[in-house]
């Protein structure tokens, strides 16, 4: 359950910066980071557009020392722990608590379909019980797209009732706004923190009760995210609204990992951030040409970028 | 592609036994694995029924490790090592090469959905760059009514032309023949050898020049199933065939890991086999009692399995 201190907002789900090796450079990632946090954007590192599935858990427990080393306050991170595998969930999970970061944002595990939403609860259940700690703030990852195994309300509500601090909230990806509704609607109200998967519904999602947005955008386009969550009952925020699903549509015109990296390839100067890791691929020169192009016809930039780039 | 040593036949997705606390338990893992290859069973431990993506690599390590410390040879062994994460996949399946396995079952990274065949080249052409060992065979595993992501003809022409020492063959488990089909008319002749995903085909794999099948049923048939595999040019094929399709139905008429798991606990007389990881569930006890009571219609045995019980 939220409570005042919870974390809120706009989070990006970090994109994770590779070096040719396809190893992850840490340097570039705190340095992303830190812009990302100047624009008031929190950090939700390891999430499906981080490419976190690709990595290890050791990678991931590396990166996240490197970004507590390097000064970035965990407080402001909710990173992405959940796998298939319970013990690496539990193994990640309890290295992001022991870090002090406000929550863990995690997928149920995803490799067998069609399973039961009582083999759900436990697993659930199994990881909050080893992780064992009061401290640990669990934010449910609803992404059915990708995931294909997804978060129900009769879930929620079952382990809301037996882990009322440890179950925090949820993300909701499915795209489906009428999905966020019921959340909002069922749990909002017992301080159950409802985020938009991405920033289109994120009015809709504020005027409802909900708690803000984690949203790939918010990589490249932070501070207009932001401003529309500061400024969601101002007068404009339809106009706002507006602005920031065509600057979305743009980015989101390829796919939409590849996009984020060849943007910030493109304001950052290093083309060295194109790079994905398979079974990803970096696009095609003119798809990432038309889409520099299509930003620059909505006066994009990413003001700032340079003072943190490596 | 395969040579006259390659790992042929009837192999297991061998069911993973835990304890109460969910740990692996080695040692009743190395009696079934012992009572499968007294029944000339080949062992494709951390399968999907091995609920093998609900394990660590570490665990898998360390059950690997067991086995063959146990004197269970690894030229019987086809482990499963693919995962969503290119380190994870890498590491495993360097691990089973220098443990002397016959091959890996490699599943593609199946956490993104809609990747691009070069994306997955790319994928599978990293490990075996990485893995750089001329001892590994990789068999690629097409489950996608699990994995969704699926192996196609064009990806395994273009691995096959790069690599073709590494790239061994497949293991079918579309439920689809036409596909298995192709697969058999287009590569098998280049000595790519081609495993259904359950004995309902075998017959007609076999027929069409196929290595075999690679069952989940093969847990508690195994004899069975072999006598098919040996005899498939006997006049009586068709009625074996018919036999392995009743019993496959009757173990299959609830979730398969589970009544797996039921059975080898019903016929070990050990009630521990019925453990499984979250997110999977045990069987309802009405449901447990119904397989063994419609197996036992069908003269239903594991011959042998007392000597090997712990």
């Amino acid at each position: 359950m939220s409570d005042k201190n919870s974390i809120k907002g706009i989070l990006a789900p970090v994109i994770t910066p590779f070096k040719k090796d396809l190893s992850p450079d840490p340097e570039r990632l705190i340095a992303h980071c830190k812009w990302l946090l100047s624009q008031d954007c929190g950090l939700a590192v390891f999430g499906t557009n981080s490419e976190a599935n690709s990595l290890s858990v050791r990678e991931k427990i590396d990166l996240l020392n490197s970004l507590t080393a390097a000064g970035i306050d965990p407080s402001r991170m909710m990173p992405g722990t959940g796998s298939c595998s319970l013990s690496d969930s539990v193994e990640l999970t309890k290295h992001a608590v022991n870090s002090g970061c406000a929550g863990v944002l995690m997928l149920p595990p995803f490799y067998y379909k069609n399973v039961s939403e009582e083999g759900l609860y436990r697993y659930f259940a199994e990881v909050v019980e080893r992780v064992g700690d009061s401290r640990l703030k669990i934010y449910l990852y609803h992404i059915p797209p990708v995931a294909i195994v997804g978060i129900t309300a009769g879930l929620v509500e079952r382990l809301m009732k037996r882990y009322p601090t440890a179950i925090a909230g949820m993300k909701d990806s499915s795209g489906d706004w009428s999905n966020t509704k019921m959340m909002l609607d069922r749990f909002a109200k017992s301080g159950f923190d409802v985020f938009t998967g991405n920033e289109t519904f994120l009015l809709a999602n504020m005027k409802n009760g909900g708690a803000g947005c984690i949203s790939a955008t918010a990589n490249v386009n932070p501070a207009a995210i932001n401003r529309l969550y500061r400024e969601w009952r101002d007068p404009d925020a339809e106009v706002q609204q507006q602005n920031l699903n065509n600057i979305r549509k743009t980015v989101g015109q390829a796919m939409m990992i590849a996009s984020l990296k060849n943007i910030v390839a493109h304001y950052s100067r290093n083309p060295e951030w194109i790079t994905v890791r398979p079974p990803l691929t970096e696009l095609k020169k003119e798809q990432a040409n038309q889409i520099i192009e299509d930003l620059e016809q909505l006066n994009f930039s990413m003001p700032g970028l340079d003072a943190f780039s490596k």
